[in-house]
């Protein structure tokens, strides 16, 4: 990553500073990492007292701060200007560029413009692909699915035949997208007959899919993740599940098949959520909890089985009596 | 997918139908989605009111559904009508078609009949590939596995060296077939010594796994999943583990090494179970529970720790006071 | 395997032994399961009773076993010399030998001595890869990433972009490295912005991670995976967390990010840790878990949410009232 001079920074940011501003940066580290090639940031109050001992050459910090130091930038939102400051000078990771002699690419795939394509990836019959779309190595997109433009998918990703993809989605190594959802017929013998599961995933834009994640196809009809939503890693997605626009997913959650979660849900780490359930718009579960009923919209619930955030707190208040 | 002619289907499921049956259907679609190229099916009451309003062509109904619409097929049982249905018509997909040239297949691998190897397969010595076995792209087979005949394995799955997979089994993308055991030996130091992982993992004929499940060989001998089990998304099944014939284990289950379920258990997802457990024939777990101790035959347990179905309703009693 | 005349096996343990020495076997099993060409051992008393119907050629036992059998071959500590038999005679597996010709490596990757590199395989720009290191097929390894030597990479691992992987490592399939942290900055309107995920993972030597893990890359500056510990499989480590030396995790818990885990700290299975927590050395979490407060060095703690063992006791009681 080429260095960037500090006056640059400062004047991205808008920030107010009176230090020296020549040096050259090499990135952003936390205060208790960072030394003079980098700068530093104080968001959370916790980590106050290490601004003094830091070796950062400049530190973003809130207009009000109290107190002075010539290496401080203040400015409005230290941790949005930050990020800002990654995504602006820091943030470039090396990519596949072009198309790859060791792909395996079907004749009928329609590619657009400035698409890469890694080594070792296999792209089947019919997928389309959009302007931008980065793909790592050993990647399987099977026939028929559409990928939106720009959208980024990284190594030992596995999209089912017929899954649609929009525009700017992001996708982790090992995410499962499209697999069968689980679904079987018990004779009187006892013996699972599958039914077969027809239907497919179809994912909006902006999505970003963690690491690992697994999201089954429908039996009939589709899986739907909304426009906006962030998932975390290894979370599991079943058949027929609908998930609002921007909602957010913590990792090893679970949705049994089809549950519908409103838009702007919030779901802790660790959670789940059995079938046909319906999740109102911003309803909020607590990590680790069991949702086995409808919440309305709006409804925060925590604990296994899952009840409303009052009536948690009286349980574990006689929990601990 | 080819649209079929209406009177083919109605003959196929032996409806009673008195409607047009010259209309062409291209799938089988949920009643609130369904168009007038699709049938539709009605099994669960809870969507009976939306039989009336749906477009669908054609639906599948129960024979002593109250009411009368000449869009009715009435048939025995909708839902496995629908299933044969959609098997016999509508589920055809894309599939790999003979030895993909990009494969990397060892000299010494005996391969069956109309085996299909997608590209960027890799295939070890000694491996056996029953007939008719159907492998997708970016697969790893180690040395001396044997899969059985008409097994299907999806892409990204790597199976470790002397695994053992019966026939017609269906491996989702993203399994792990075969990994180490967790298993050390602490010094006194503190120092974790592997112990070495050098039995196998048998799966039995018309085993189904799911998406990102993993398997771990055993330590010595073999961890064994019987015939006509089927595994959802994200199991963990750990050494020496051994499950009976026609068990059912939702997503996110975890199993602690040496522990055995009968036959025709069944586990509901999240739920975990400690090591060298016995769990009895049609035992029953619910979901986000976690069983400590051994279960007998015949018996349903939830909670955490898990207890009896009859002693769980009463600890709920006494949380809710 | 080749097999092993029992006298080498006799005088590798140290064992004291007065039956037929010369017959040859094949590999250790569990006495139930061995048969005239294996050795077996007997640790657990539980399983004392199968010692006489055993068809095992000879077994390891205790020095003060009681009882006689020519069969038995006695040792200071049988399931120590059960492992250290099978890794010196039986632990041999296949692996990939030189690099394969299907490999794709970049130009400026530094390859070590006796490096081993499978089919499929893509290694990125300016990759370190030590001695001995050997990589199975279908990996991906992404630019400037540092493998130490004699690590062992299972098929299908991602290992994202300036990944530092410690000596002597093995890594099982599907696991993902360096995978981008779950940050992200949600707006007025609840849109979320991507936080940039610029630091990496760092691995110590010794680390053994199981199939299918993923461990998220730092927002800044480094998560580490500190020297000895051993992950089991499914696990979730989050960005910017820190685990020391010698822990072990067992498989499917979470770790939520900026957590920091002391030394030879212990997680029982399906448990989990809120963000920004402080484990101290030798803390033991029990399966099944929830942490979400600090826990002191040598506390063991259990329960959703976790509390210290005595507290936990006392709660289960008032339950069972």
């Amino acid at each position: 990553m080429p260095a960037v001079p500090l006056s640059d920074i400062v004047s991205f940011v808008s920030g107010s500073y009176d230090g020296a501003a020549d040096v050259m940066i090499e990135g952003v580290l936390p205060l208790s990492e960072a030394d003079g090639r980098h700068i530093s940031f104080l968001s959370n109050p916790k980590y106050a007292p290490q601004v003094a001992s830091s070796h950062a050459a400049a530190i973003l910090v809130a207009q009000d701060l109290p107190g002075d130091d010539p290496r401080w930038i203040r400015v409005a939102n230290p941790y949005i200007a930050m990020a800002r400051v990654v995504a602006r000078f820091f943030a470039a990771r090396p990519a596949p560029q072009g198309i790859s002699p060791h792909a395996s690419i079907a004749a009928s795939t329609n590619l657009g413009a400035d698409v890469a394509v890694g080594a070792f990836t296999s792209i089947g019959e019919g997928v389309v692909i959009g302007d931008g779309v980065v793909i790592y190595p050993n990647v399987t997109i099977e026939a028929g699915s559409v990928i939106g433009e720009k959208t980024i998918i990284y190594p030992q990703v596995s999209i089912y035949h017929g899954s649609r993809i929009g525009r700017r989605c992001i996708i982790h190594s090992g995410v499962v997208i499209g697999s069968d959802g689980y679904g079987f017929a018990t004779d009187d013998a006892g013996v699972h007959h599958k039914i077969p599961q027809v239907g497919i995933v179809r994912i909006e834009d902006d999505v970003e899919i963690g690491a690992g994640t697994t999201i089954d196809r429908a039996a009939l009809g589709a899986t739907v993740i909304g426009e906006g939503t962030k998932i975390d890693n290894l979370v599991q997605i079943g058949h027929n599940v609908r998930i609002g626009k921007r909602c957010l997913l913590v990792a090893q959650v679970g949705i049994a098949g089809s549950t519908e979660l409103g838009e702007s849900v919030q779901v802790g780490g660790q959670s789940g959520f059995a079938g046909h359930l319906k999740i109102g718009d911003r309803a909020r579960v607590y990590s680790k909890s069991a949702v086995f009923d409808d919440v309305p919209a709006g409804v925060w619930v925590r604990g296994i089985p899952a009840v409303n955030q009052r009536e948690y707190v009286r349980q574990q208040r006689d929990r601990k009596k």
